[in-house]
């Protein structure tokens, strides 16, 4: 019968059986002791020469980190100790003895973890990120299901590109036909609102970018959700409550895996509603007396997306998410919904993370015109006979509606306030590195 | 403010506002009947000539099939109606007028129906498998989510294949190396497994097989999850409470949609642990007395895999599913476990579905050799290289570990007693299908 060590407290004074691995063995004279890693916790042992028999003795003081094993002892309750026990050690069973484990508590470069992530994995650090990305995925399929959404997963192989061309990954389907990783399942989900009312989807989206920056992956997840009959203001109070609803729950949880990080955890409890909205005009003036006060490099030019640079600008402002709404039209995708008062500007919002962690959020209000739609598809020179379906959406049963998108490793990382977000997914997918 | 539909009942005597679509009208002289689908449900209107504007009842009366409206309207319990309630309609503004909506209720090909998959998902049945499906996702989830296990989704971009080579999508990774799409996150999850102890992926997988059967699809999603010091039994007795908890958990939840769908529910409810375990022998031994009945047409050879026709008959033996391990390795992947006892059964099990569902579950239990693996790598010709880090899970701290995996849309039509997969994933991949 196997214990796990996050339960030890509960065992206190019982023997009880470990299974695991060798995280750190120090010994000292006619005493060892092992720290013990089963995958829910580390517990320090205590291992006395007297007590056991010679052979076990000899048999556990070689043993070399990662070596596995299982261990036998009585739960004693030590408030010194980091999960508060400590185990006294009755007998133990090596499983196999491990040596040279490549990663050592020295310093390794970046390039050697991540050739050696399936043995990286195991590092308290590492084991904490995916606690949270554990937790981040977890919240967000819990919050969207218990308030009514349900989950319409989209296609992977999409036939054509929903936003831009040029960053597709390009797979042979059976020699006749090209297929396209999706960048995004929005289209889609337009289609599943539409039978469903709320919907979302989660999975991988893809995009082969020649960025080799510390916020980009080929390949990771996103959460999408859409509403029918929602408009831009019903977006960004889902947001709203949506972002909240995760940093309360990481809050919750992962105390223990935030202490790992040494993840100042007041940022976290700052993200509570209502997050300051701000249209993009205002935030246009921010960032012009952002320059004048030399605080932004290059002066923003009215009309344009918002750069890494302007984005941390604008958050340092805020210690919550802040939302910026009414994009210019030109900057945002070609199914957006105009304001129907002033054209130029898209009913589309980005919510930007506090910390410097950027755009965590986008998402906006969908066009509910076919004559529009097709304008849009003439106008960024897309193929027509593609987006038929698409179009369909608006020939039968056209409703306002809107959603949004959230890539998971991007939430994560600012969760857990790591800096590079190849950390944050178990085997990640990068310009130069596939493996692995 | 919107009512949604399945909460009605709660509003009994009260005016509310419902936001959907026209499912279908009836009218009669000074009447009409409007039915409203929001997602969540269908209820019929009642339209009163002499209630209503003259303006209201000629915007109602031309409108086609998935017309948008917004119907205000008095909840009046009615033990007829389907939901227990109709809906007097007081007032209604019509968003959208349709007209010749292509899925009508006369019979259509299912290519057409494919075709038009993005509004086919409005109808009654297809809206109900979704909802089974996504109540199996979340069932999945749950399960494993409260039973200790972490989520560690594994990479669609593999360098190498896991088994076989020729059912493999290909993508060019930025010119200078291919990817593969995987086919399955059970190497990986190894390596993560040893991390965290008791882990799962949960994602799609791809399959380049150029089947056109009712069970094939080349993109479908599946989940594995993976235990650290887990043996065979431990791997059935798995698979035997996590399939009674999605059988329970649909039961429970999607009494509606199992009605809509005609599911003899008796078939769901005697899912529950615990399963017939029928080792392979045994298993040919019941092939070759169908044989000889003449209830299995041909007659089985020992040491190949079960067909189809194998799988049928012999989960007609049982109204729960069967359990049939230790098959020859030959026929099992290269990483299995051999019986110590027996080298030339693998510690596999295979978990098959009654009524002709077939294999819903594949796992067992991994081998912890180094020697034995490496012997396997080149006995089925796979680059070594490819598998040094996989080698490395053997070199550091290897432990006795098992796992399964499960395909989500062969579980949903099990579940909603279907014949055809494609109905159980939003958008279908197939051989020659992949639009829309």
């Amino acid at each position: 019968m196997q214990t796990y060590i996050k339960d030890l407290l509960k065992h206190v004074g019982e023997e009880v059986t470990l299974k695991g691995w060798l995280y750190n063995m120090r010994s000292s004279g006619k005493l060892m002791f092992p720290q013990l890693r089963d995958g829910t916790g580390i517990v320090q042992g205590v291992v006395v020469k007297s007590s056991v028999s010679p052979e076990m003795w000899d048999a556990l003081k070689p043993l070399g980190q990662e070596s596995s094993l299982v261990v036998t002892g009585r739960v004693r309750e030590d408030e010194r100790a980091p999960g508060g026990v400590e185990i006294d050690v009755t007998n133990a069973e090596v499983i196999q003895s491990a040596h040279d484990f490549p990663i050592t508590p020295k310093e390794h470069g970046p390039e050697f973890l991540l050739d050696n992530r399936h043995l990286w994995l195991r590092s308290k650090k590492q084991h904490a990120i995916l606690k949270v990305r554990h937790t981040v995925v977890k919240a967000v399929r819990d919050f969207l299901d218990s308030d009514g959404f349900t989950l319409c997963d989209t296609p992977i192989f999409t036939p054509a590109a929903c936003e831009g061309t040029t960053t597709l990954f390009e797979v042979d389907y059976f020699g006749d036909e090209k297929a396209y990783l999706t960048q995004s399942g929005q289209l889609y989900n337009e289609a599943t609102a539409a039978a469903f009312g709320k919907v979302y989807c989660f999975g991988p989206t893809f995009r082969a970018e020649k960025s080799k920056t510390r916020r980009h992956l080929t390949e990771f997840w996103m959460v999408e959700p859409e509403m029918a009959y929602a408009t831009l203001d019903d977006v960004m109070s889902l947001a709203e409550r949506f972002l909240s609803f995760i940093a309360r729950r990481v809050l919750e949880t992962r105390q223990e895996e935030l202490k790992t990080l040494e993840r100042d955890t007041s940022k976290l409890e700052a993200i509570v509603p209502p997050f300051p909205r701000v249209h993009y005009d205002d935030a246009v003036k921010m960032l012009h007396e952002g320059f004048e006060q030399g605080a932004v490099e290059n002066k923003f030019e009215w009309g344009g997306d918002l750069g890494a640079p302007d984005e941390s600008y604008l958050s340092s402002k805020y210690d919550k998410p802040v939302m910026v709404h009414h994009y210019p039209a030109a900057v945002k995708a070609f199914y957006m919904k105009r304001d129907p008062e002033h054209d130029e500007y898209a009913l589309g919002v980005d919510v930007l993370a506090p910390e410097g962690y950027g755009e965590v959020i986008g998402g906006g209000e969908r066009t509910t015109s076919e004559e529009f739609l097709e304008q849009q598809i003439a106008a960024h020179g897309l193929p027509k006979e593609a987006f038929e379906w698409y179009l369909d959406l608006r020939r039968y049963g056209s409703v306002p509606h809107s959603g949004f998108g959230m890539g998971i490793e991007r939430c994560t990382a600012w969760m857990c306030g790591i800096e590079h977000i190849r950390e944050t997914i178990p085997f990640p997918r990068m310009l130069y590195r596939l493996k692995p």
